[in-house]
């Protein structure tokens, strides 16, 4: 379901902070993770692919080595979802590990 | 090492038959690859990705639900060299099991 207009400014608040861009266009959040090498870029990767196969909510996403950008959005309600949230806060959780 | 113009001839023909397209402007080749769903996408990058470490050569890919872009060049070289069909071959073969 969209996220409200109410729920987008307590909610996106932090992930902005976190260092999420919101796309306005696309209504979509996107942020780029940074890693020592490849290994560890795609380690990352697979964490978030296992999580995603999990709610059923797939990133877009590009690697070049040890750069992963992220992007997040709901082609169902064709904007931000709680899943979108949901991701971006196990992304930034997983990277921090 | 740059692919010479002799070998360019003979061993690009075969991949550009296989669906690989040859960027000239930046000297790459990229394919689209689809699949029927998000694990088995990820299942080939995973196998793409642990031949990439072991060549120590990484590829510069975007994934998108069931469709992995692939693009191979060297950047040392500043274009293809014998790795990027190498790992094109790999991609290729690890696509059709």
């Amino acid at each position: 379901m969209l996220l409200s207009v109410a729920d987008r400014s307590t909610i996106l608040a932090p992930l902005i902070s976190a260092g999420w861009t919101h796309i306005k266009a696309s209504d979509a959040i996107t942020k780029t993770f940074l890693f020592p090498d490849f290994i560890q870029a795609f380690g990352f990767m697979t964490k978030v692919a296992i999580k995603s196969e999990t709610l059923n909510h797939h990133p877009e996403w590009k690697n070049i080595y040890s750069k992963v950008e992220i992007t997040w959005t709901t082609h169902d309600c064709k904007g931000l979802s709680g899943l979108d949230v949901q991701m971006a806060e196990f992304c930034d959780k997983a990277y921090s590990k």
